[in-house]
């Protein structure tokens, strides 16, 4: 879906696909509404020398519409997702910045003040503070607010990571899949990143300090919040990075170039991920890298 | 107010400092609810050797308590003020940031999409983006909903600030001032600190990268933002600096030794900088430092 000329206006452009569709085979069986016969007119206004022609020209511009369409569809879908996720990630940032703000003030004030988003829903629900302390109050319900706020972005991406990319979400869990077309700065650019790429996406300070002498290669960025890397014995951790990476990439690809589900791939993660995990069971982790 | 022994828990320990400066008066008066000869009482028990040691122990532990009372009573005001307006900078800070966020993913739908808190507010009034983008209008409410908050503790610090500390409120503004108070730790601390070290509260990477010898010593910290300082010539902006720290630094102390509002130094502070400024008028720059 990687051919999307924009300067290709052509006679079909605008043309929404499944209609070009529908009418090229109501053309074929001359079913269409006003029947009119398209390839004779088309031969006779020297559009095309045959019949033969005009189809190919029909069936070219049929599927040049379609895969403009879809990568407008999924560019427009992808880039909505990458905003939901940092949304979501920034809510959950300063509700609990704020949080922590709340549980400091609280702390002088409430013998009993606790910490984090639920003290603050807490305190929303009790609202029996002195007067004075309405501040903390009110501000306990900004950081309840923000953290309502994030919950809210998280069921949205839940709902459309799947449909923007539905084996990268099978595979890696909506939430990570999306953080991770996020990184990447969308599916597309997703799709073109070496596995080995997407295995430390998320851990580009790490990495730098590595390229500069200062520090270990990072074995996973944001990846490690994936179950069968976090579930990992520390000494095949790589190994497991090393795999789910690889499997993401291709999802990422599938997803980007066909859109097609491919429940293969997370069967072959989990078998790998299954040889790992026998490996340390057996003989206490013979790291294979 | 220094002399604050948490450990003399006296015989007029705990007792409120008022009621005992109406007691003492009651007893001299003999005017007390019930009537008794307490120098009398106090001679014959052998606690004062006479009537007047009597009096000055009573007044003494008098003064004692009252200073206790007020420490506290500023230290308590002045750890809230200092909550206080941390908070506000909290939410002014993740209002601006997710305004950021908004902006940019409003900017994707939204031909028209503004920037900042203000885009914010306008989008939760119109309220009429297109099903689906309800994430957007959600978004913009809990921006202006932090930016309100923001407001509410400003306004909170702008009354409280001047109760706890008149004349640096006076001199600098009530969020200066609270901002001043919060850099330090508390009005006391603020009290204790050399002026040149009031000039330069806030700059203070900029002052370690000094004393690393890296870079030049900063002019000044947050007091840049005070009037007088912000509005002089650059040339002359680090004598504006210096007056405004050496006045602040005194206003700390009468505010935090006596509390009395002593309105000279606001005129002191008006005279040195037209001073001040008269010189660059006159001669274009002739920094005194």
């Amino acid at each position: 879906m990687t051919d999307n000329t924009a300067a290709d206006d052509g006679w079909f452009a605008g043309v929404d696909a499944d209609d070009l569709e529908s009418a090229t085979t109501a053309i074929r069986e001359g079913s269409a509404d006003e029947p009119r016969d398209w390839p004779t007119l088309a031969v006779e206004s020297d559009f095309a020398a045959d019949e033969d022609e005009y189809y190919d020209a029909l069936r070219a511009a049929t599927t040049d519409a379609t895969r403009r369409a879809v990568t407008e569809r999924e560019a427009a879908d992808d880039r909505q997702l990458v905003h939901a996720v940092r949304a979501m990630d920034d809510c959950t940032r300063t509700a609990n910045e704020l949080a922590e703000r709340l549980a400091e003030w609280a702390g002088t004030v409430d013998p009993d003040a606790g910490t984090g988003v639920d003290y603050a829903r807490d305190l929303v629900a009790r609202g029996d503070l002195e007067p004075g302390q309405e501040p903390l109050v009110s501000l306990a319900e900004r950081v309840a607010s923000l953290a309502d706020e994030a919950d809210a972005l998280q069921t949205y991406v839940e709902r459309q990571t799947p449909v923007v990319a539905p084996n990268l979400a099978a595979l890696a869990g909506p939430v990570l899949a999306a953080r991770l077309i996020s990184l990447a700065g969308g599916l597309e650019s997703l799709a073109k990143k070496p596995s080995g790429t997407v295995q430390v996406l998320g851990a580009e300070d790490a990495l730098f300090a590595h390229l500069r002498g200062h520090a270990p290669s990072p074995k996973h960025g944001i990846i490690y919040t994936h179950d069968a890397v976090r579930g990992t014995h520390p000494d095949e951790r790589g190994s497991a990075a090393r795999a789910v990476a690889g499997k993401l990439a291709i999802a990422a690809r599938v997803d980007h170039y066909s859109g097609e589900r491919k429940p293969d791939l997370e069967a072959e993660l989990e078998e790998r991920i299954a040889t790992i995990h026998a490996r340390t069971d057996d003989n206490g982790g013979d790291d294979d890298e």
